[in-house]
C-alpha cells in the first residue's frame, strides 16, 4: 500500500483540452494540494494543460512513473493497463466507472482486468472510485476538484467505498476542524479492498484514527482480526443495511441474526465503532481525538447555568459521577464573584465571573485533581463585548488539556460565524452541545474500559473435532436427524438431557424405565420443523402405558422416535448459530420463550469466542438479570451457560458444514445446564 | 402577553456609564435590532449613553412607558417596581438575579415582589432572565449583546427558562438558517410562566413553530391542554432529568413512573416533541418548516450513489416505501447521461448527468406524481467547477417545493464555507446528512398520522364517583384495606375476581364453598407490601380443610383475611397509577411478571384517557404482541383491557386522594379480564 501513497511520480491518463474533461480536475488537485512529486498528463488527442504536455500514451513519457491514474472509458481500461504494465508501472488507480456496478454482464471486463494485473504484478485501487489523497505529499488524484487549503493536515485517515461520500467525509472533517492524513476511495475494490488499506493505515505512523464508509464488507474476519490488534480507533459508517438484504431462514438462530445485525455485533465485538450518520461519526472522531478519560469522575465548569444542568443530565445518562470540588476552588470563585448571585458546586456555574483568566485557572485546577478523570468546559459569548478575551481563553485550553493529559470536552456557544474563526487555530475539537460533549467523553472512557477480546485460539478440554467431522462426512445434507446431531454435540462436550432412540414401542418403554420416569417422547423426523405444533412432542409421561400410547401416536410423523428424561424446571435460553457469508460462524443466544419467539431479543458473536466474551454476551442479554435469581430465587448456574456458549462457538467454527444450529431450549439450573432439544441443517 | 411584545416604549432601568455595566448591552440590543419604538435609560448616577440621557428614576421620564426592564440588584427590585407602578407601567421584565435560585432564604423577597405586582396589577417576566425579543418590532432587551443582523426574521418563537441556553437557541436557529419571530427567557417564572407564553404564541399570527427549553414544568396539565388544541408544532428541550429527581415509592406503578418518564409520556400524549440536544431540536424544527408529507411514498434523487444508498437505508428504517419512477423520467435521464454508466431506479442516482437544469426538472416531476408524498434531493459539489450552477439549482428548489406543496428535504454536500453562502438566501432548511433528511420527512409525516387524543371528557357508563368519594372520606390515610379499595374499584366498574372478607375460619370455609373451589386466601392487612414473600398468599386451595389451615396460618399477619375464587390462567398485566405533582393523575400499565418486575417495561398516560388512547397505550406496550395470541393460542380480550384502563384512568382523575394504585396482576382472558390483586395508598 505504501507504494500508492508515497508515489513520487504520477501519470494522469485520460486528459484532454475539452472543457468537460474530468481528467483536468486531477491535474487541478495535484496543483491545489501542492504535490511534491512530478506528474505527467496522458491523452490520445495530445495538446497541453496547466503548462504540462499531454502525451499520447503512457509510453511516451520520458521518465519512469510510480503510479498511473486512469480516467478513460471502461472499454479502454484493459489496453491502457497493458501499456502501463509495459512501461513498468506497478501501481494504478482506476477511476473509470462502467464495471460490475452496471450489472453482471460487465464481470467479464473485470476478469480481463484481473488477468492483466496478474500478468504484470500490478496492484490496483478501483475501478469506479475517485482515487487517493496523501495530505503530506500533496498526492491528490480525485476527479472532482477539491480545495486543498480547506483540508487540514492531521491524524484521520479515510477509506470510502463511494467517491461522493468520500468527498463528503473530507468536507465534514474540514468543517469540524479535524485534520486528514490519507484518503482512499476504493469503489468496486476489484484488487485492493478495505482490509488491506486498513492494515496499511494501522501500521503507518501519521494515521491515529481511521474513518471508513463501506457498503459491503469483503473479508469480515480479517477486518476483525486487524481491529482486535489495533491501538487506533476505527470508525465505520456501514450502509446498505436495508431489508433487501434480509435472509430467508428456517431456524430461530438464523432468523434472529440478519446480515446487518451480524455486522453490528461483529463490529462491537472487535471494537470498531459503527455509525449511521455523519454527525455521529464526527462525534466519535472528536471523542477519540481527546486525551484519555480513564475513569468516570467528571467535573463540569460552565458559564451558563442552563448548560450546566444539561451537562449534569448527560453525565447521569452516560454513567459519570460528579465529585465535589474542593473548598479552595470554591473560595476562589466566591472571591471573584461580583454580585454573589451564583450557586457553586459541581457542576460549577460561573455565570457571574467576568475574569476569563480565572476560568482557565479553574479548568487547570479541576483537571489536576486526582479524583477528576475528565472535564466538560462550557463557555458562551456573543463575540461583541468579550470576543477577544473569549477567543484567547478558548485557544489556551489546548495547552491546559495537553498539560493534564486528561480528556476535556470544550463546548463553545456563540454565533456560527464566530465558531468558524477557530478553524485551523485550535488543535482540539470544539463541541456545540453539552450532551454531545459528555457523550464524547463517555465514548473515550469506554474505549479503555472494555477492550475487545480476540477470537479464542484454544479449544476447551474434551472436544473431539475430528470425530465430529468424520460423523458429518457420513451424514446427508439437509435437516439432521436428532441422534446424528446429538453425537456431534457430544463430541463438543455440550451437555444434553439424557436421551436415546427407540426403534420399537417396547424399546421406548425399556428406555423410559432406564432413564427413570417422567420422560418425554419426541419425533426424530428431522423434517418436522415445529414439532410441538404437530403433536411431535409428548411431555410428562409417567408410566409405560403412557409411553406406549405416545409412541404409537408419534409413528404418524415418522419411524424415528426419541425418548428423553424430563428435566427439572430451569431458566430457558436459546443457543444457536449460523454461517454468515462475510464473517463465517456466528453464535446467537438469548433468554428463551417469548423473549426469542416474540420479541426476538438475542446477542450475537462471531466465533470462536473466549470464556470472558461468553460472559459479556450473557451480560448483554436481557436474560442476564434473571440468572441472578429474582424475588428470592436462588441464582442459576451462569458459569455452565458460559461454558456451553464457548463450546457451541467452537462447533460453529470447526464445522462450517453446519449451516444453522438451534439448541432450544437450553435449561439453566442452579447447577449446570442441559440442552433439551436440538436441530441443525447441514450443507 | 401581547402587551409585552408590542410595547411601543421601554424604560431600561439599571444603566450607568461604567464599562462593566450590563444595562448598556440592553441599549445596544435595542439599537442593533432597530427597535421601532422609543427607549429611555434609567440609573441613579445619571449621565448619558448612546445619545440617551440617563434619568435618575423612572418617574423622571417625561413620557408614558409601556414596558420597564430592570437590571438592578435584587434587593432594590421592590423599590424600583413600586416606582414603575406609580408611573403607571403595567408590564415589567426583571432580569436581575439573586432570588429563589440562591436558596429558600430569598423566597421572602419573591413574596414581596408578588405583593407589589398584585398592588399595581402589573405583569412580570423573570426574575433571573435575559428578557424578551420581538424580531418584527426590534424590541430586544437581553443584557448580553446579540448581533441582530444574524438573527433572521421568521416563524419560530422561543421560550427559554435559562438565559444562556436561550442565547444558544438563537445562535443555533441562525446557523441553521431558521428565522425567529419572538423570544422570551422566563427565569424563575415568578409571574408569567411557559404555559401563558405558549398560549400567546399559539394564538399570535407570526409564530408557526414553538421551541422551548424548560428545566421544570409549572402547570403540566394546562400545558397539555394547550398542546392538544395546537395546530402549531411545539418542540421542548426538557432538562433536569437526572437521578436527583428520582422518587421513593412503594408501589410498582409509582416506581415504574419516574418524574422524567411522566414528562416523556405526557409530551408524547399531547403531541409535544421532546428533544434532548440541540442537533435533534434543529432537526425537528427543520422537519416542521417543510410542507406536509401526507404519506409514506418517497422518491430519492441523488447525484452521488453512496448518498442514495444511505437515503434508501434510512427510508427503510423510518418506514418509507420507494415507488418505481415512471419510464418517462428514466428515459429523460438516459438521454442526457453522457457515459451511460449509471443505474437508474428509485433511488435515482444521477452521478453522470452534468446538466443541472435536468436535476430541477426531475425534482419537479417526481413531486408532481400522485404516488409520491415526499422527496429527498441530494446534491453534492465542491464549489469549484460547477459552483454557480449548483447555487442556482439549490436556490430554485424552494420554488419547486412551494409549487408542489409537498415536503422535500434538500441535502447539500459541499464545504462548510460554501454552505454558509446559502444563509439568508434560501427560505427552506438545508440538510447535511441523508439520514437526517429522511428522519425529518418521517417526523413531518408522523405529525399528520398520529393526532394527539385530548383528555376524555365523558365517564364510561356505570361509574359512581360520588359514592367512591364518600367511601374514601371514611377511610384513614395510608395503605388501604383490600375490602375498602375493592368497594371503590367496584364504583368504577373495574372487574375484580370474585372475593369476600372472612372474619372467622368458618366464614372463610363458607365463603370458599359459595365461591366454588379452588380458592385463594390472602392477608387483608394493608401494611403487608410483598404478600407473597411473607406467606400472605395461599393459592389453589381445593377443600375446606386446606382453607381452615391457610386461614389459621394467615392470622399471624393480621386479622383481616380475604377469600378469592382462583381465576383460570390468563395473560397477566399490571395496571396502576399515581399522582404526579406536575401532571396530576398518571396511569401506568404493562405486561406483568418479569416484564414489570425485572425489566420495568411500562407505558404511561396522563388521565383521564379516551378509549382510543387506551388502545394506543396497549399497542405501545411490548405485551401487545402477546394479546393477539402467539403460536396457535387464541387471542386475548384486548377490548376488555382497554375498557379497564379507561375506568382506572377516571378513578385516578376523580380521586386524587389515592396517591398510588396497583392492580397487579390483571388477568386478561379470551373473554373479559379481572384484577386478581389490588393495593392503594391514600392521601
Amino acid at each position: 500500500m505504501k507504494e500508492f501513497f508515497s508515489a513520487r511520480s504520477v501519470a494522469v491518463i485520460g486528459v484532454s483540452n475539452s472543457p468537460i474533461n474530468l481528467g483536468r480536475a486531477i491535474a487541478f488537485n495535484l496543483l491545489e494540494f501542492q504535490y511534491e512529486g512530478c506528474f505527467y498528463l496522458v491523452g490520445p488527442r495530445g495538446g497541453a494543460f496547466v503548462g504540462h504536455k499531454i502525451y499520447p500514451t503512457v509510453n511516451d513519457i520520458p521518465e519512469p512513473v510510480d503510479l498511473a491514474v486512469l480516467l478513460v472509458p471502461a472499454a479502454a481500461v484493459p489496453v491502457v493497463l497493458r501499456q502501463c504494465g509495459e512501461k513498468g508501472i506497478r501501481r494504478v488507480v482506476v477511476e473509470s466507472a462502467g464495471f460490475r456496478e452496471l450489472g453482471n454482464e460487465r464481470l467479464q471486463l473485470e476478469n480481463e482486468v484481473k488477468g492483466i494485473l496478474s500478468d504484470y504484478q500490478m496492484r490496483m485501487i478501483g475501478p469506479n472510485c475517485i482515487g487517493i489523497i496523501n495530505r503530506r505529499t500533496g498526492l491528490a488524484v480525485p476527479f472532482m476538484p477539491i480545495r486543498g487549503g480547506e483540508i487540514q493536515r492531521g491524524k484521520v485517515s479515510v477509506i470510502s467505498q463511494s467517491g461522493g461520500v468520500g468527498a463528503m467525509m473530507l468536507n465534514a472533517l474540514a468543517s469540524e476542524n479535524l485534520g486528514v492524513s490519507q484518503f482512499a476511495s476504493i469503489g468496486n475494490k476489484l484488487d485492493v479492498d478495505e482490509t488491506e488499506l486498513l492494515q496499511y493505515y494501522l501500521e503507518e505512523e501519521e494515521t491515529e484514527i481511521v474513518y471508513c464508509y463501506l457498503e459491503g464488507i469483503a473479508r469480515g474476519r480479517s477486518l476483525m482480526e486487524l481491529a482486535f490488534k489495533s491501538e487506533k480507533p476505527i470508525i465505520v459508517h456501514k450502509s446498505n443495511s436495508g431489508k433487501t438484504g434480509a435472509r430467508i431462514a428456517q431456524s430461530h438462530s438464523a432468523s434472529l441474526s440478519t446480515d446487518d445485525q451480524v455486522v453490528d455485533a461483529a463490529f462491537r465485538q472487535c471494537g470498531i465503532v459503527r455509525t449511521r450518520e455523519q454527525h455521529e461519526a464526527m462525534g466519535a472522531i472528536k471523542a477519540f481525538s481527546l486525551p484519555p478519560v480513564l475513569g468516570s469522575r467528571l467535573a463540569i465548569i460552565s458559564r451558563s447555568g442552563g448548560h450546566a444542568v444539561m451537562a449534569a443530565d448527560a453525565a447521569d445518562e452516560f454513567g459519570f459521577d460528579l465529585p465535589p470540588l474542593p473548598d479552595e476552588m470554591l473560595n476562589e470563585v466566591r472571591e471573584h464573584s461580583r454580585a454573589k448571585v451564583i450557586r457553586i458546586q459541581n457542576p460549577m456555574d460561573l455565570g457571574d465571573l467576568f475574569d476569563l483568566n480565572l476560568y482557565r485557572s479553574l479548568a487547570r485546577k479541576a483537571l489536576a485533581r486526582e479524583d477528576v478523570d475528565g472535564l466538560v468546559f462550557i463557555h458562551n459569548y456573543q463575540g461583541i463585548f468579550d470576543g477577544d478575551e473569549s477567543r484567547e481563553l478558548v485557544k489556551s485550553l489546548g495547552d491546559v488539556m495537553a498539560e493534564s493529559g486528561k480528556g476535556m470536552a470544550v463546548c463553545v456557544f456563540t454565533t456560527s460565524q464566530e465558531l468558524d474563526w477557530y478553524r485551523g487555530k485550535v488543535a482540539f475539537p470544539i463541541f456545540t452541545d453539552p450532551r454531545d460533549a459528555v457523550r464524547a467523553l463517555a465514548r473515550n472512557r469506554d474505549r479503555f474500559r472494555f477492550s475487545p477480546l480476540p477470537f479464542s485460539t484454544e479449544r476447551p478440554v474434551g472436544i473431539d473435532a475430528s470425530l465430529a467431522r468424520s460423523l458429518l462426512r457420513e451424514t446427508p445434507g439437509g435437516p439432521m436427524a436428532p441422534h446424528c446431531l446429538g453425537e456431534v454435540l457430544a463430541c463438543y462436550g455440550i451437555p444434553l438431557v439424557e436421551w436415546g432412540r427407540a426403534e420399537t414401542a417396547t424399546a421406548a418403554v425399556d428406555l423410559a424405565c432406564k432413564l427413570g420416569f417422567p420422560v418425554a417422547l419426541k419425533t426424530g423426523n428431522p423434517g418436522v420443523v415445529h414439532k410441538t405444533d404437530v403433536g411431535g412432542v409428548r411431555l410428562h409421561l409417567t408410566n409405560g402405558k403412557e409411553v406406549l400410547q405416545a409412541y404409537e401416536d408419534m409413528l404418524a410423523l415418522g419411524d424415528e422416535v426419541v425418548v428423553q428424561k424430563m428435566a427439572p424446571g430451569g431458566l430457558e435460553w436459546l443457543v444457536g448459530g449460523r454461517q454468515d457469508q462475510d464473517f463465517g460462524g456466528v453464535l446467537v443466544a438469548g433468554l428463551g420463550g417469548i423473549h426469542v419467539e416474540v420479541f426476538k431479543e438475542t446477542s450475537i458473536r462471531v466465533v470462536p469466542i473466549v470464556r470472558e466474551e461468553a460472559e459479556r454476551l450473557i451480560e448483554q442479554c436481557r436474560g442476564a438479570r434473571l440468572l441472578v435469581g429474582v424475588r428470592g430465587e436462588r441464582p442459576y448456574d451462569r458459569s455452565s451457560l458460559a461454558d456451553l456458549l464457548v463450546r457451541v462457538s467452537w462447533l460453529l467454527h470447526d464445522l462450517p458444514e453446519i449451516r444453522e444450529l438451534d439448541l432450544n431450549p437450553v435449561a439453566v439450573f442452579e447447577r449446570g445446564c442441559l440442552a433439551l432439544d436440538w436441530r441443525a441443517t447441514l450443507g
